[in-house]
């Protein structure tokens, strides 16, 4: 059960009814204490929930049929014609519609400026299996992602170029991160995660069709000469170091983004995005 | 003058012997406080210098000529092969070695770990009249850039896809702000960049060659679709706003690059380097 019977009480004492949210104005009130604390990884991963800020992509949530446990809303918001539908649907579907400050906004978000709304979403599913490699031409694999916006936005160009999701291999950094929700504007809800193990993914890859593609600095292929039948899976390292040499020599091909000036590479987010367009283009050229 | 005469009278002080670096261990030196303060874009104005941090970044300046005013590095890192030529040269160019601690270093650039070495840099000259638009096929420009990752990114993109040089345009974020420069990756130092108003930069590119290419999403011309010749220059609107309709008006054309899944756009750093590469891929071939 992701929310402990103690929190059920404490909620039930307060005896909101369902179409009259309740109020929150005290930094020291527990539930805030406790939604704050979703902004550590360990907390996150105990209750099995995460934290979204912002009108925009609170919206593109409710547009994919999610909507949050608790939805945290300033009283000018409230009659907002974005908000107010968060608010119904919320507590349609069992959840909490609280009225709060701004400057609680902040705190739970822990952005100078985080918008009128702030909800609380229960963690997705990211079980490899569930992905369905026949849905999309491209699917986007990265390894040790270390840095929360490089991933938010690697989630956001997955979104914009229709790929199937995001693999995510190793000791990635966590994708339900307030930084790595914030950068994904959204499509932390529109684009399929899956975690894995390295050995564990190239078991499921290779029980089926795709060719794997590496983006690396150690080869002399043009990302643009070849062809990328579907389904490609893209393969991006990590952001100092790029891939271990057993993962490129796993990879179907590599291929490399040629460096014109001084620096010997791209941030990983980018080349991501250059080659994920380049994919796209050949695919739908050949 | 850059440099005021208190400082240097407090620096004498201590008498440093060109080849014998001084060391500073108290959080309260006031050259401590003073550097430190260059995180704040008034005192950076006001001092007309910036901090830069990490060995990569520091000896991809050097490589470029450019040594620091001020270097600070740690005991452990004074042998380094690669932080001993940085010594050398701040010292034979009239810039002062500094030994300090990590914790130090740490509260100069802000960050948890900053690597081995900070250094204080004068501001690079920015005038939009230094721009020789002959030099390279492909510039970009970008116009109320908020987001100094992206800004810093878009340098770094730039040295890699070989463009011209960046030009901001109206009230963008300080490209030589501790974050930026980190983005950068060192771009900071190889990337020529001008700011300019933009009835100033109309003004300048219309007397010349150059083509003007804005990334929108009120046009149906896909970005694969034109001829960039050279000068292309590549102008990327705000990130949460996009370009002014007037700047859009201005354009010789609008290009659009498709959007496949929910969300409406893409990052701004994003969007700029898969039009770069873009450009560069049709030039290449035209």
């Amino acid at each position: 059960m992701l929310w402990p019977r103690w929190s059920r009480t404490a909620l039930a004492r307060n005896e909101p009814s369902p179409l009259m949210p309740r109020e929150i104005t005290a930094f020291s009130n527990p539930l805030i204490k406790r939604i704050r604390s979703l902004r550590d990884k360990r907390h996150r991963r105990d209750e099995g929930l995460f934290l979204a800020e912002g009108l925009r992509i609170l919206t593109e949530a409710r547009e994919e049929g999610v909507v949050p446990r608790f939805l945290f809303f300033t009283h000018d918001s409230a009659d907002h014609a974005l908000v107010r539908p968060l608010i119904r649907e919320t507590e349609e579907r069992g959840g909490e519609a609280i009225e709060t400050s701004a400057d609680i906004l902040s705190k739970l978000s822990g952005k100078d400026n985080p918008g009128s709304v702030v909800g609380v979403y229960e963690e997705l599913p990211t079980a490899l299996d569930r992905i369905d490699r026949s849905a999309a031409p491209l699917w986007l694999v990265a390894e040790r992602l270390r840095d929360p916006g490089n991933l938010g936005t690697i989630l956001r160009t997955a979104d914009a170029v229709g790929a199937g999701g995001l693999i995510l291999i190793g000791e990635c950094v966590d994708p339900f991160s307030v930084e790595a929700v914030r950068a994904s504007m959204g499509a932390i809800f529109t684009v399929p995660i899956a975690r894995a193990e390295w050995g564990d993914f190239l078991s499921w890859l290779r029980g089926g069709e795709g060719m794997l593609v590496g983006l690396s600095l150690n080869t002399d292929t043009d990302y643009r000469t070849p062809d990328y039948p579907a389904p490609t899976f893209l393969l991006t390292g990590n952001e100092a170091q790029g891939m271990p040499d057993s993962y490129a020599e796993a990879c179907d091909i590599l291929v490399k983004i040629p460096m014109a000036g001084k620096a010997d590479s791209l941030n990983a987010a980018i080349a991501t995005a250059v080659m994920a367009y380049t994919v796209q283009d050949r695919q739908r050229a050949g």
